[in-house]
């Protein structure tokens, strides 16, 4: 057995290449993106990380260099999932859930990484996975956008292959909304899927008026209509509209899953590594939603959400968020220009290698 | 109208004079309490503060120093509710609940210091309560304690003249547990309320079949026999023994007690300002707990509750908890030896004023 000698962490905050909004989180101007470095007493190093919307990022990655870190010291780095556990009670009185579940991600992204490096396995056939394939969408924080750019902006991600989109809506009135969805179907046609992402912006009986509005453009799902955590207002919308609805990259903890698909009834489950709990925390999502008969669609994180999707039985869709993590990687993500799937890679370990000269001009104090 | 003109952060880490355990956290060798004062551009300063339990208080004194600082800088101290939805949507990707509840908490109790100290009146009275008693029991981290040592512990807290008391339960056996209840009980007569607090560290099972024996030494409450966030489970352990339960310190935010109460059945919630959202949260749970026909009852904090608490028309126990804050305040908790009950202070502001020269020899950069 190894042990974990050393966790470093490191705190990057990196500019948008342009300002870009939502309903609910107002302007973006930077991400945020801790990482961290497990290192064991043989000299192995797995590196995970987490990512935010610009803000609170210090907090986390001074979360890990204290209670996480005094946590796993001199444990077993291959008992990935008694770890996440172990890291759960470390903060559970201060953290269960929020904030922690950002700093246990990246954690527990390393750890998987240790494991699958030494397995000499890409995650997705660590996982269990036969196919590296993905079917992917486009998304993008364009509620901002004029019409015509946005229309050019889901116009390249066609030209790029892929078979799906998803813009924002949440615009000042509802007219604006449908006008925006309808130009949105003309430009991609009947055979494109096609969602839309409203951000938490609106109340329930707002999100009813809109969805029976949106079907008519032949909608496959509302993401994230509401607050989250009003888990039967899901169910509300979609008892009253026939609209599907998709939530969770706002939920923290694979519990909260549970709660919104029970109460909640949501068609697409949406959890995201980076704030779910990790690579562990995603997988016990999928748990959940496969034994509910429904597919996962990962939130944001491609790049890694890649090589987890491609490992479901019940793999949904793929989110390509327009966070400019590519630029900082060495294998940005691989779309099949025909088939419009992304591809897992092959490479042991995670598939995320980060590029640290170019990361190195956004390193920060924290 | 004044404007915030600065937000300034303390970390303190407080050793704790002896260890103490329960059985979930494990053993307590420190408590955090990282403070808050927000000063106004007409020179007046308000006072929060929240504590941890040893773990994660220098993320929340980041949080604070950051993401709340700039949200709230220029802003009208007295909107204080609406500064609450301004601080809650800050954080809300990264953040909302678990620990950025802590940070949001600590700064509100500076703005309802400031809008107390602007009244002129205590906080018992700005918030419409027209008695400052409150009934109080003694609880302690004593799972650990040797049966003499525990008996001895709460004969104190009938010296000081409380009605009521809690011990922690939890032991390697039932058996165990049920010797202490019934020592307990028989030190402290009939009349004498007794309540027990097992950390969330049993199944439902043997919640359920530890409740059982409970009943027959008349407990008051079961207080976090499991998971909180396992809201229904909660009601399965109330319905089969007719126990009822409490619980709330480890929930973050009004919703959550929303939920616990709706699915959960629960008796007695127990939300703690210092980690539910401060006063306004606080408040919010009060509200929801009354159109329940529900008591509350405060977890921790008692030299801040105990204002709070007198306010409240459905008040119901005020823990005396046993980190010892007292001894670096200037008003250490009041009882009234003849009732037991607690006396809210009457002085402008929320009556919790820190002896910073006390204080000093545990300030820690964070
Ligand atoms: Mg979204
Ligand atoms: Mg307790």
């Amino acid at each position: 057995m190894s042990t974990i000698k050393d966790i470093i962490v490191e705190y990057y905050r990196i500019p948008l290449p342009e300002l870009v909004s939502d309903a609910k989180h107002g302007v973006h101007t930077h991400f945020e993106v801790p990482i961290v470095k497990v290192i064991t007493d043989d000299n192995r190093v797995g590196v995970g990380y987490t990512y935010t919307g610009g803000f609170g990022g210090r907090s986390v990655a001074k979360l890990i260099q204290i209670e996480l870190r005094n946590a796993l010291l001199g444990k077993d780095p291959a008992n990935v999932e008694h770890l996440w556990e172990v890291m759960q009670t470390a903060v559970h009185y201060l953290g269960h859930g929020g904030l922690a579940s950002f700093a246990i991600s990246a954690v527990d992204i390393a750890l998987w990484d240790l494991r699958a490096k030494k397995a000499g396995e890409p995650l997705y056939k660590l996982l269990g996975g036969s196919s590296n394939e993905v079917f992917t969408y486009g998304g993008a924080i364009d509620l901002s956008f004029p019409l015509p750019k946005l229309l050019a902006h889901h116009k390249k991600y066609l030209d790029m292959g892929l078979k799906a989109i998803k813009i924002k809506v949440g615009q000042k009135t509802l007219a604006e909304d449908i006008e925006r969805v309808k130009a949105l179907r003309e430009m991609i046609g009947p055979d494109t899927l096609f969602m839309v992402d409203a951000n938490m912006s609106w109340t329930v009986e707002q999100a009813i008026k809109a969805a029976r509005e949106f079907l008519k453009y032949d909608i496959l799902f509302l993401e994230e209509p509401i607050d989250p955590n009003n888990y039967e207002g899901h169910k509300i919308i979609a008892d009253r509209t026939g609209m599907a609805i998709a939530a969770g990259e706002n939920l923290r903890t694979p519990m909260e899953f549970a709660h919104l698909i029970k109460y909640g009834q949501i068609g697409f489950p949406q959890p995201d590594a980076s704030n779910v709990g990790g690579i562990t925390g995603f997988m016990k999502v999928a748990a959940i939603s496969h034994v509910n008969n429904l597919p996962v669609s990962a939130h944001g994180m491609q790049e890694l959400h890649v090589s987890l999707l491609a490992a479901l039985p019940n793999k949904g869709y793929l989110e390509m968020h327009s966070f400019p993590i590519d630029q900082y990687t060495t294998r940005p993500l691989v779309i099949d220009k025909k088939t419009g799937y992304a591809i897992a890679p092959e490479e042991p370990g995670t598939g995320v290698t980060f590029d640290f000269e170019k990361l190195a001009p956004f390193k920060e104090e924290f």
